[in-house]
């Protein structure tokens, strides 16, 4: 075995899910995770969990989904489990990641929202995502298997203490400040942060952060003025997205464009209203992701980039009690930090053409 | 997919779990059993059910286990998954039979002894248990994989309804019979069954049968007088055991050997008191398999052979309240009724040369 396969499940299971001697754990093996799922089962072994693996076949999913006339019994047994379980990891790693693409919306829509209750039980453990490289990953990367796996455990296995900390100091720079200026390639936009606050998202749920791999800061801005472009391709909703524009006025996006996939942009700005509103301002923080794969758990967390996501903010963000913007969905959209690119807090810059001013290299002038 | 596939889940489904719509079913999908699973979602989608896949992963045992201290704590989530659970169907086709050979027998049985209670949960639901035709299970076979397909779909895919019908016969004849005689090559016993029940092992939760494929009559002898050869090659708990002899005086082993594996037979009548005595006599009645293949689940229902249990007797085939033989062990070994053999119930010949009375070809002289 790969022993970066043994240290990603070390990371999973240690500094990600911080997994106690007698957890209960749930862990979803997908399709082609058999590996990680081998070496996450000795960890749990030896750390004394107690394990029971589910098993996420996409596959599974669409012959059951088809089937189905939509009208689904409430999950009770696997809301049980859930209700009990300390722990739940979610290795992905299917083997085609158009295996759903002809289950019906409808069909899918009653499903999901017949598992509200299971999956808020299940958010309500110390839970985890992270995915096993596969080949299906590999080529919606555009990559080769081999480059694929070498990307992925570069951005797994970071210092991921050292990371807590640089983004502990970034995180208090936000908090304490009252409005953020991105200047960039087609990009100048100021978002007022006032009142709100910064998200440490360093890959363990000790930070509220449930991603491995994570390292992105983030918070919810208050409002937007300015413009934005957004040159990281993305797939968004089965559409290729190139080069999307926004221009914000008070907030909202009052005119829009993109290179590829405008039409779908408008539909998704057109949702509903907190969908022409910002809910996150994110800034990626792992230098272990160095190229966009077209996977947001990824491309978002980049160092040298920044992204802003339509609609809803999450509520680590906000003051108790305060609602943020709502919206169903929540779509991240990325830009390049770049050569002349600079990212300002209340008039002081810090990070210049991609470059943090804690930095080695970081241009003062 | 091998229409054989969809016929497979479908007569797991309904002929054997009986699965109404809002049951909350769990399948159990072994590493290899994924084709069988994508069918069974397909049926159980159909069927409106709920359903939770967990991932039957005997490599991730092995991991799991040899790194576990042995000091296991109770798994109280997956305890309350199978509390509500209504059906648990267990899809067996690992990628390799040996896979859990070097764990350690005692962590082994820490944590069997751990899971008592998930176990019995379990075993309360509508539980069935099958396989999905794996290369691995072709080679422990001794098989092509082609070759294997077929027998397990031939063994799988029968007449249920109706060789239900026929085993009803033979139930009621056994129930209302005093005492069994078994004659073939090597083999003259007389095996007292009176006041025992027969059950009628017909592959459904209806029947109180949880094995497809199955097709066996089954009761437990009180005691036995005389020899028996085992004809059938078997192996247990290791060691290939080859034309296996026992002399049994007043239901006690007295003599025994065998041309292969004499010593692990020795170590198994070893065991304790009731392993020297039978908890189990069942005829097998499955037309659809035609040859052993060393896999009990198969061999002992395999028509034209009976077969003797050392060790414990089940309850189903004991008055309400009387105990019948008590064994850590159940070991089952098969005796093929060839030319010249006879089962003969309180003196009347209901088998001839392995043909029953009912059947065509029978030589009622």
């Amino acid at each position: 075995m790969d022993d970066r396969i043994r240290a990603h499940a070390e990371t999973l299971v240690d500094w990600s899910a911080r997994v106690d001697p007698g957890d209960d754990v749930v862990l979803r093996v997908a399709e082609d995770a058999h590996d990680l799922a081998v070496a996450v089962a000795a960890v749990l072994g030896d750390r004394g969990a107690n394990l029971l693996a589910t098993y996420g076949s996409d596959e599974m999913t669409r012959a059951y989904l088809r089937a189905h006339d939509g009208d689904f019994a409430p999950a009770e047994a696997e809301r049980a489990l859930y209700d009990r379980a300390d722990v739940y990891l979610s290795l992905g790693g299917g083997r085609n990641t158009a295996a759903t693409a002809d289950v019906p919306g409808d069909v899918r829509g009653e499903h999901a929202h017949a598992r509200a209750e299971v999956r808020e039980a299940r958010m309500a453990t110390d839970w985890v995502s992270t995915v096993h490289p596969t080949r299906s990953l590999a080529q919606a990367a555009g990559m080769s298997y081999a480059a694929y796996r070498d990307f992925v455990y570069d951005a797994v296995l970071r210092d991921w203490e050292s990371l807590a900390a640089e983004m502990a100091g970034l995180t208090e720079i936000l908090d304490d400040g009252d409005e953020v200026r991105i200047v960039a390639d087609g990009t100048d936009v100021t978002l007022p942060i006032e009142g709100r606050t910064a998200v440490n998202s360093a890959a363990s749920v000790a930070y509220d952060s449930h991603n491995l791999p994570s390292g992105e800061v983030f918070t919810a801005p208050v409002g937007a003025d300015g413009e934005v472009t957004f040159d990281v391709p993305i797939t968004v909703q089965g559409t290729a997205l190139r080069d999307a524009s926004l221009v914000f006025e008070s907030g909202e996006v009052v005119e829009f464009s993109a290179a590829a996939g405008e039409a779908a942009l408008a539909d998704l700005l057109d949702t509903d209203d907190g969908a022409k509103r910002l809910g996150e301002l994110g800034i990626g923080m792992n230098r272990g992701i160095t190229r966009p794969t077209d996977n947001v758990l990824f491309d978002e967390k980049m160092a040298g980039t920044v992204h802003l996501a339509l609609g809803r903010a999450y509520d680590a963000c906000l003051p108790d009690g305060q609602a943020g913007n709502g919206s169903a969905i929540h779509v991240d959209l990325i830009t390049r930090m770049g050569e002349g690119s600079r990212l300002v807090v209340d008039g002081a810059t810090i990070q210049r053409d991609g470059v943090f001013r804690w930095e080695e290299g970081f241009d003062g002038q």
